[in-house]
């Protein structure tokens, strides 16, 4: 059977809704284009695009949230007054594209040369690892900032890294041009991430 | 590569985290067993044995919220004063298995002969067409909690009954036993529902 609901395009902004995030850059998309916009923006207008367009259906996760005391006033919505946020266990985006199962994170960095081990916790390395043996997809979206360069790097090298570097230290630029794929340049969607998750697949295959 | 990383057992209890949701019932495990676990508790039970066992990676994502103001207290946690819940987009649980991408939300009634489409909204069933047009597995556990059966009940046969009945009324039983694949009786975990999935997929291929 082949349903094609009309998925609907929802032009998500950055404000504070679910995508705040400690340590992580939420700027507004004040300029035109993508100019000032943040690589979790760039990537939700993406997701959109290829939902719309019945490419792939990958979503952002909630902000995994512990929520202490919600009010229930009469005649209006529940209201959370004590919420904390908590650490997920997993990574941001999941989904399934070509039959596959996708799973990654989305990180930039300011850097030049190299990308920070620190930006990864363990449990989002054991989350891929564990993706992986289950034959999914995993990688990691690396946006350099100054460079305006963005890939697609393999969880399979992004794990041996972390093993090498025990989590510490920084991958070098070289390593992740040499076993990434890098986004070619897109207009819409900005970040044609799925451009670059093809080329990997070409190589798996 | 095969990393196997120690992926833990988290024994989730049903407290007012993450597992609050409106219009679900959500009882905490007070007697032995399964006696008095809610549907959802007995999924995140089987998901943490599936992780821990090597069998699949699947979670809950975390319930979305709109978070409407943060209070950020000198050398302590991030606090949220105000937040809503908000309609999710997307069903509650997804992940790999087998090297397949799954995804499904669980319902549970108290009627026994009957499941009444209510308990479903429309970008539920969207989301679900969306992931069929993938190549995604997709359905639905329902749980007839007054007869103590669970089954997986396929997306396709859902987006049938659902278009037929325009979203209103209710499935039979005898349509979910005739299309679903029933969760067999098992003691660890108490929900083996990818037992069920098994079946599913011998049908698939």
């Amino acid at each position: 059977m082949a349903i094609n609901y009309p998925a609907g395009t929802r032009r998500r902004t950055a404000q504070a809704k679910n995508t705040m995030r400690t340590g992580k850059t939420t700027k507004k998309a004040l300029t035109f284009g993508k100019r000032g916009m943040g690589l979790e923006d760039e990537i939700n207008l993406a997701n959109d695009y290829y939902l719309a367009n019945h490419l792939a259906v990958i979503h952002k996760k909630p902000t995994p949230i512990t929520i202490v005391k919600v009010d229930y006033p009469a005649r209006s919505a529940a209201k959370i007054t004590e919420a904390y946020f908590k650490q997920a266990s997993t990574t941001d985006y999941n989904g399934v594209y070509q039959g596959r199962y996708i799973d990654f994170d989305a990180k930039e960095t300011k850097n030049k040369t190299s990308f920070p081990l620190k930006n990864f916790h363990e449990h989002q390395i054991v989350h891929l690892a564990n993706v992986l043996s289950q034959n999914g997809v995993g990688f990691v979206i690396i946006k350099f900032t100054s460079l305006d360069e963005s890939y697609i790097y393999p969880a399979q090298a992004l794990i041996r890294q972390w093993e090498k570097l025990r989590g510490k230290q920084s991958i070098a630029y070289q390593d992740i041009i040499a076993e990434g794929y890098r986004v070619p340049e897109s207009l819409n969607p900005s970040l044609d991430y799925l451009k670059a998750v093809d080329q990997y697949f070409e190589n798996l295959n």
